[in-house]
């Protein structure tokens, strides 16, 4: 299926276990590919990243990201995601790496927090979903 | 670690059944991500796509793209590329679309071909690799 939104599938697969793989654009427009762990408020995919990253900059030069999410346990049980970033947030976002620490590791506190860093919230607004997530 | 050059871990992991994901350039310059299979030369990495599909007309229009490889089993075990596509080769492509239906579902032959569909093998010249494959 094909859209411009999430539906309740994506944003179960999005709220999973399943690791992510996030596009984006470097400084000359090639792209740059990371894996992580990602969220999802409902309308937007969430990712957590840290000032200073590659993926940081990049997504602060230009906000147009690709995002995939396949089930572990299911290659069938997938959603690619097309969109911009349309917010990066410090606040909260310390809280927000430790619920996903949880979610994925089951730890209270995000484990591998550098001195000083600042971690980002960043808010994806779905262009386009191609999914296959129930 | 990083270099520009696939090791032997690298290796092993391509031509595991792991699934990986490509990021390619749409004609507007902004990222698109595919999953799929993916197999290596030992130098190149070899992705098989089909002429038409987004993928294989956004290569077609810029050579850039990145690719990630995670262990299905073992999530901190992965190999992250970037680099360009050095060639686009029909010769050969329907038998290695078999030869990635082998490794990946058993099958003798590549079960869901389309009538007419002219298969290409994309062979990724690495030019920079960050992996954690061993």
């Amino acid at each position: 299926m094909t859209s411009a939104e999430l539906n309740e599938h994506d944003v179960d697969l999005f709220t999973s276990t399943a690791l992510a793989h996030l596009a984006t654009l470097m400084p000359d427009g090639s792209p740059q590919i990371t894996r992580g762990w990602v969220d999802a408020d409902g309308e937007h995919v969430l990712v957590n990243t840290a000032e200073g990253r590659v993926k940081a900059n990049n997504i602060a030069r230009d906000p147009r990201v690709a995002l995939s999410v396949v089930d572990s346990q299911n290659p069938w049980r997938y959603a690619l995601v097309r969109g911009d970033i349309v917010e990066r947030r410090h606040e909260g976002a310390r809280d927000h790496i430790d619920k996903m620490a949880k979610k994925y590791r089951g730890l209270d506190k995000y484990p591998s927090r550098a001195p000083g860093e600042q971690r980002i919230v960043v808010k994806i607004r779905p262009e386009r979903v191609h999914d296959r997530a129930r």
